[in-house]
């Protein structure tokens, strides 16, 4: 937690230290994978990561074939970060180890802290590293993973995939199951930021990061309690200009705000002012994890002009109920000029609808969806398009996918895409994600998404 | 459609023979899977069904095997039930045959009526039907299930299995969809009934019928215009009183009732007068596919006795964020008594947080689970159980899903649970899911189902 008397920018410089690091120590290293401390040294191992990582346990020799040191002190080498995985009474004794070593970072994996009442521990490690001049994530976190260099540094068991999303949260649940869906659904992330207790750094000093981080497009916050809203506030301002910030803030009712108290020790904000707080900030405001999910997927696609919409569909009562959500949540989906509909009707059967949202009917192929798509973003008057495909056994469901794949390089709207179904999906799914078009699984998912993507592009020429 | 003369009890013997009948035509039959009518023939003859299938088509001797009749007429035994599947032009000629054979349902696949305009044609139908004495599902639908006698007249691609839920569509593409996803999720039907157009049969003859449907035991509609506002409006109500209708209403704004209009030819109604009549009459209210999905799920689960939700989970912060969405639903999440804290404290690790909601930590196993959910249900005060579980690599997802299966036997209280992540889940969300336990992927998905299963508690509890 900066103090203020740093600009932004300074903060940037010490963050980079500690999530670039050139080398790095874990201390409290283990073979023992079942553990954490093992679980992190095998992912620190095979992660290729392309700095140099030395291991450190008085009590082990060789860890993973590699030599281990039984101190800090006595690795012959300078260390940018120190990842500590050791009982937590002892954690203060490393700090003073690790500023004598003129570490620049430390990780604390360690629990036991502020988050069961032990604020007095804490403390000590803040008091320590302060005077040290070291920046602490942590304690009581799952770690941190730098897909740009191959750094995973946590104990997840689902291997990080590379890509322009970065994650930052205060709960190392979330984390872990956030990596695990993820790489089901081949999401990748850009970095992975665990703050637990954040004793020092907080949500505030990675944005700092982040913001100027080229590999990171997109910034997804999990939020239990803010200790200095009004920082926070000025970081997501400062960052919103840039690329969009998806917060979920948990703990905001009465019994959500009781068990943050007991989990990372920090207290929940009253929502309607945080939420208020963080809009005016530009920061696009989710309320549940799936949700968040789906509009950090959005921003592969390029920003919306405007707010109209153009629904295509091979089934009808999907395209109604996709409309319906269009409109609950202030978008619109106008009617196509008359020149449109009369050009859609010259190739689409007759039982077809040429309106928008416009219904191709159940037997729509490749085809059908490139033209149609085609004819479409001709239109200045769309500013986004959503395809939506139901395997109604006539067509499989890779036929469409491939066609709003391609037609992203020709269009000039975002294409969202909503894909009903189970088994019959699978491979449509997989090329709309591997193309790199967002794809949903319901009316008021693809529609919330696309709420999403044009929220923040209103909030970019607002501000610009 | 029934005219007004009849009694409920009176239109569900009506449709008791075409949903159950003893033998079926399929008019249009053919060994073209790849064609509606070969998927339909196909489906009928492997789906297992118990009583008797003739075939008919002028232009074939014999299809996959069997023997083939010319017309309608020639078949040698009595017919419950023609299925139609013909050249929508030909059509009435068909139901003039099956009016001469006294047969006493029919569906119609065949598109090309209402739905593109051509409400002559259809017109002719109903009147040749009306005057026969035949009841009749379509025209332009996707067909029925009937998963209790194995008789699958649907052009589906995905075997539908065999269960408690009702689903009543008047969108094919909605049935395809759904029996697609449920294939892949495991998720069981009783009967499967597609409207289409909707010229005889609508959503109050299919109610009259599924209220007494003993294997029936919750009922999910998909709705985009009513006819008879009224008739639907007593028929919910009268079934609400044995079992739980799910409804959600396609259609609802400007746009959304244009596309309804154009895909099957019936005006949407005003959203709001709507959602006041159905809920008035003890309908469950839902507004996207997956609410509709997820409240049918909670439906396996007993009735709580009120609003009162345990939350118990391995993770904070997915605790933290389902407390909120309780809270914002209207359910309550109330402290345990302090002898409830005291009993989880004595077994508890200590970091754990005993109050509701209760974190177990991340190496909750299935012992823990166990006992905590032992514990909670003893408690008079609670209505609901959610369990919670999110991979943290520490404990596989099987035992805490098997816990939870095992403690439906003695608890009082219905339990959902909400199991986070991807791959590393499967396995605990198919224990969950074969043990007959509801399970979601999000705090906002199970909290919902949770408020859906209390509200039909509440309403049941308000008429009795």
């Amino acid at each position: 937690m900066n103090e203020g008397n740093l600009s932004f920018t300074e903060i940037s410089q010490q963050m980079k230290k500690l999530i670039e690091p050139r080398t790095v120590a874990i201390v409290g290293a283990s073979s023992k994978i079942e553990k954490v401390g093992g679980a992190i040294t095998r992912n620190a191992l095979e992660g290729g990561y392309r700095g140099k990582i030395y291991l450190v346990n008085p009590n082990a020799k060789r860890i993973f074939g590699r030599k281990v040191y039984p101190t800090l002190e006595e690795i012959p080498d300078e260390i940018d970060l120190v990842e500590i995985v050791v009982p937590a009474p002892i954690v203060p004794m490393i700090m003073e180890q690790a500023v004598r070593k003129k570490v620049k970072g430390a990780i604390i994996i360690s629990s036991g802290f502020a988050e069961i009442g032990n604020t007095e521990l804490q403390d000590q490690i803040v008091k320590i590293a302060k005077e040290g001049g070291i920046r602490v994530i942590g304690p009581n976190c799952f770690g941190l993973i730098n897909t740009e260099i191959g750094l995973d540094l946590s104990f997840t068991f689902s291997k990080p995939l590379k890509g322009h999303l970065a994650f930052v949260s205060q709960s190392g649940a979330m984390c872990c199951g956030t990596l695990d869906w993820a790489f089901k659904e081949e999401i990748g992330f850009s970095k992975f930021i665990n703050l637990g207790n954040k004793c020092d750094v907080d949500e505030t000093d990675a944005l700092a990061y982040l913001q100027e981080d080229p590999q990171t497009k997109v910034i997804a916050m999990y939020i239990e309690g803010v200790k200095n809203g009004r920082k926070l506030f000025e970081a997501i301002r400062h960052t919103s200009k840039k690329k969009p910030v998806v917060v979920l803030k948990g703990g905001v009712t009465e019994s959500g705000a009781r068990a943050a108290l007991s989990h990372t020790a920090s207290m929940a904000g009253r929502v309607e002012i945080v939420k208020a707080a963080l809009k005016q900030a530009g920061a696009l405001f989710v309320e549940d994890i799936e949700e968040l999910f789906d509009s950090i997927q959005a921003f592969s696609q390029p920003l919306p002009k405007g707010r109209n919409v153009a629904i295509i569909s091979n089934a009808g009562g999907l395209a109604v109920m996709t409309a319906d959500w269009c409109h609950k949540l202030g978008l619109k989906v106008p009617k196509f000029p008359e020149k449109t509909v009369e050009e859609l009707k010259s190739f689409l059967p007759p039982i077809a609808s040429p309106f928008n949202p416009v219904d191709m009917t159940g037997d729509a192929n490749y085809e059908r969806y490139k033209r149609v798509i085609e004819v479409i973003s001709g239109l200045k008057t769309i500013d986004v398009i959503i395809s939506i495909f139901v395997s109604q056994g006539l067509v499989t469901s890779d036929g469409p996918a491939r066609a709003v794949v391609e037609m992203q390089k020709v269009c000039n709207q975002p294409l969202l895409a909503y894909w009903m179904g189970g088994n019959s999906i699978i491979n449509g799914v997989r090329i709309l994600r591997r193309g790199g078009v967002p794809v949903y699984s319901s009316p008021e998912r693809v529609a919330k998404a696309a709420a999403a993507l044009i929220e923040y592009s209103d909030y970019r020429r607002e501000i610009s």
